[in-house]
Formats: C-alpha cells, sequence, structure tokens
C-alpha cells in the first residue's frame, strides 16, 4: 500500500476523489491494457484500439504515475526502453474493472466474450484472484 | 432492463463503452447524488459540495437522461418542479460505486466513514442489497 497523500481535493468523499484521479475517457482503458491485455510500453498503449492521441497518452500516463497507480521501469529486456506496470494501489482497482465490464454487458452492445462476463459474475472473487497472481508474476 | 442501442463507440470493448458514458469527472457524482445522498433536484446536484458549474450540470444530466441512467420526472409534491431518479440501469451502478469507495478509501484520504467503508467490504452484496431496496421503496 502507497502511503496516502494530501491534495487539493474538491472534496473528501471518496468518490470524488477516485474521479479526480480516474474521471476520465482514457486512465482506465491504460489500466485496462496492462491489467487484461499485456500492454506494457507507451507505443502498445498508443495502438490501443481506441485511438487514444499521443499527447492526452502522455499526459494520462504522467497522471496515474503521480498518483502511484503505475509505475515506469526501464524494459529488463531493453534497456533502451521503458516499461510500465501497475502498482499494487493499480491492481487494486480490478474489481471496479470487473464491475465496469458486468453493467456494460448487462446494459450495452459490446463485445465482451459472454463467458468471460460470466465467470466474472459467478466467479467474480476467484477471477480477480487470477488476475492478481498473473500481476504478482510480473505480466 | 433497458434495450441497448447502438451507437458510434470507439471500439465494442464494455469498459471502453462505459467510460464513454461515464469517464469524466461529474457523472459519477450524480449518480452517487440520487443512490446515496436522497438528492433529487437539480438545485441538489448544484448545491452537492463539489462545486459542479451549471452548464456542465445540465450537460450531464442531459447525458445520463440520454444514456437512460437517470429519469426525470415531474416531482409528484409540486408540478411545476423535476426531479430525477435513478433507472434500472442507473442503480445497477451501485457495484461499481462500492467499489470505488472502497479502493479510494484504502489508497487516499478520504472522509469515508470507516463503519461504512467495512460494512461494504465485509457484506458487499448485503449492502447492495440496502441499497437497492431503498431505490425499490422510491428513496
Amino acid at each position: 500500500m502507497t502511503a496516502p497523500t494530501a491534495r487539493d481535493q474538491r472534496s473528501g468523499c471518496p468518490i470524488s476523489i477516485a474521479l479526480e484521479l480516474l474521471g476520465d475517457a482514457w486512465s482506465l482503458l491504460i489500466v485496462r491494457d496492462l491489467m487484461f491485455k499485456e500492454r506494457r510500453t507507451y507505443k502498445d498503449f498508443l495502438e490501443g484500439g481506441e485511438g487514444i492521441a499521443s499527447n492526452i497518452l502522455a499526459d494520462r500516463l504522467r497522471r496515474l504515475e503521480a498518483a502511484a497507480i503505475v509505475r515506469k521501469q526501464r524494459d529488463p529486456a531493453d534497456a533502451r526502453s521503458f516499461v510500465y506496470r501497475l502498482t499494487a494501489k493499480g491492481i487494486d482497482l480490478a474489481p471496479v474493472l470487473v464491475e465496469l465490464v458486468i453493467w456494460s454487458a448487462r446494459h450495452e452492445v459490446t463485445d465482451a466474450p459472454p463467458s468471460v462476463v460470466k465467470t466474472m459474475r459467478n466467479d467474480r472473487t476467484g477471477f480477480i484472484a487470477d488476475v492478481r497472481k498473473r500481476w504478482q508474476a510480473g505480466a
């Protein structure tokens, strides 16, 4: 757990504070890419499918780093380049993303694989434990 | 359940689609006000504590209505004014908000009452069932 930091916040409401960090159209997609899609580099995110602009991506990565949700590190396989990794605080967003998937799959037309959504619904705890296990293994 | 509608979406990813509807700093605060704080009128939201600007509030309410997450109706107690209510699709966001509270209370400095957060953690299902019960009762 990272040490909480005081900021100039609009209120002390935990939902408001979370949205000040994550309440935009892109930040949680970067977290998704790291959590579920094994994307790890700037280029991976840029080519992630939703067409994020490079300047927005750079800004969101900076903010996610500043909030200690992602960590930037040299690529062990290539010291000239960088990879991003979720911190413990970042992987703790897994339940939020799982609930967004369940909600969206229920109420919108999505391409979420029904078998995955079913697992999320019926074995939420096991699904999240698997996500954590993969993260701990360095995925 | 409302009928899903096809839109011009940036991808079919359920998280992306949810963020196209809710990925901003304010929409989920309006949902929070309706779900947990018994705020129901435009004025209630405007005075909600985080200082939302009136034009942004009007825009977000329009978008939440268009997405069938909230419904605007005449106030039964005063036919000249309007109240907002969560739809079934809106109340289905309860697990998302609960997970945001748990995450935020764990990693940030918030004013979330520890006893409430503890209930959310230890009896998540019961907590959400209570939220739904209050909603069904017309809160």
